[in-house]
């Protein structure tokens, strides 16, 4: 059965999603990428323990009825220049990215032919992309690398790298408010007030359907953070200073919150305040342009 | 020497200022009441350990060259009553209100002859009032009284109670990057949408030049958060829910950060997302309207 090639999905995952119980955003991802009788490929190369990672993966996926599961650990740029791989992911209906480090997935598989399947499976397949902790912060163009969460923001705290670009204009942080990286993530806005910060929390999900309109899954809340009509002095500030920031907008949508495009000449129930990121986070990317 | 009555001041302190070594905040709170030779009075209401309190801002006021120091503990209604205690109020430079419990501060102050002597004080004489932790919370008309801090926001998690009303149209929350209250703090805007929510670091205040303009002082920051503009589905949350908020504004000025009230026909610094809030927290009262 072929996939719709019009409606791939990104599942980006807070972190820490229940894998032994209710599976909430796990039973989601499977559900998007066509449920149990489709192909689930699952990429550990964020993690340093990719046996465990995959161990944990397998059982939760075939607790939810998936009877296709491939492993694909990737420990070297060869592992994700190789044929096998290719051939796994080009039936895959959903990839699932775990965590780990996402400077070691990105230097693992960045720029791979690897990286070029996940980008055709989303945007050319219609294949579902999940991807949990390290998993979801690659999935930005724009990536959070490193940085330390202190109570205020920070100038320097944070340093940036290229992620995997599968959506643009915004930077993704993950165990968000239970590691309580609010003050961070404005740093990261402060110093680069065009991408629009996107906080998960843990066992939780953004879901993008490309195209088409966001909704959010699970027992927490997606925190974003729009600084483009922000004051800030950060450009004055010395480095390990806090920055004065005013009008930064913040958008708080708890699990269950749902918004679609709006469909030209129709009513619709987006606020004018969510309407850019809605249409930044959904826009369909053709392949040839994306890299 | 007579106070300038136009020029009374709030010093709003997020708790545990520093009372012994540079003391930043307080140091800005003896200069703001004109300085060492004037007279201040400590009112540890808020407090069960009145005496313990006692001692301690007993030293550092010394320390900071104070020497007409003189401690209300006021542990009853009667006490708020009494003549000693307008006495000691009238000619007060500087009256600080210690941390404790801002619930027991009100049922011990509120409404009482104290009250009224603090509002005259700050409207009528041009004192300088200080409060921190417990002190701060009460110093707003409606006062955040009681609340956990979750992750998320939730509706029902917080409890507001009357505060004593020196400053309207805020709440104010203390301890606020360092016990983690954002999520509280946009729980009570989103129940109270016209109140702007203020969160003042530890070892940080709000100064508030009564008429004039804000500053702020100290090692962290103050978070400003306006749920004016934001959609929000709370009405339609079960109690227990996150909200979903879209478009709240926030603010973060840390130490160093000043603003004057624009002077009418001059060119003014104070970005258009902050003024409504500068008015607000500014505005004189002439005391017959404030009860």
């Amino acid at each position: 059965m072929e996939l719709d090639k019009d409606k791939g999905h990104l599942v980006i995952i807070g972190g820490h999603e229940d894998r032994t119980q209710d599976k909430t955003v796990l039973k989601r991802f499977v559900e998007l990428a066509g449920g149990g009788g489709r192909k689930i490929v699952v990429i550990s190369a964020a993690s340093g323990m990719a046996d465990e990672m995959w161990k944990i993966y397998d059982a939760a996926f075939a607790d939810l009825g998936v009877e296709r599961r491939v492993h694909l650990a990737v420990h070297t740029r060869e592992d994700a220049n190789a044929d096998n791989v290719l051939r796994e992911l080009s039936d895959a209906a959903g990839i699932f990215m775990t965590g780990g480090d996402q400077k070691r997935l990105l230097a693992n598989i960045g720029g791979t032919a690897l990286d070029r399947a996940l980008h055709q499976a989303y945007q050319q397949r219609g294949a579902c992309i999940g991807g949990t902790s390290a998993g979801a912060s690659a999935m930005s163009g724009h990536m959070l690398a490193t940085g330390h969460a202190g109570p205020q923001p920070e100038k320097g705290a944070v340093n940036m790298g290229a992620g995997l670009g599968l959506v643009h204009g915004v930077v993704i942080d993950q165990h968000f408010s239970e590691r309580h990286r609010l003050a961070r993530l404005l740093t990261v806005v402060a110093q680069n007030p065009y991408l629009q910060g996107v906080g998960i929390d843990e066992d939780t999900a953004l879901i993008v359907a490309r195209g088409r309109g966001i909704e959010v899954v699970g027992q927490g809340a997606v925190t974003i953070v729009d600084g483009r009509s922000m004051h800030s002095n950060m450009a004055d500030v010395a480095g390990g200073g806090c920055p004065q920031l005013v009008d930064v907008r913040l958008h708080l949508l708890p699990g269950g919150s749902a918004y679609q495009l709006p469909v030209a000449g129709a009513e619709h129930a987006v606020p004018a305040a969510l309407l850019d990121f809605l249409h930044l986070v959904t826009k369909r990317i053709d392949y040839h342009e994306d890299h």
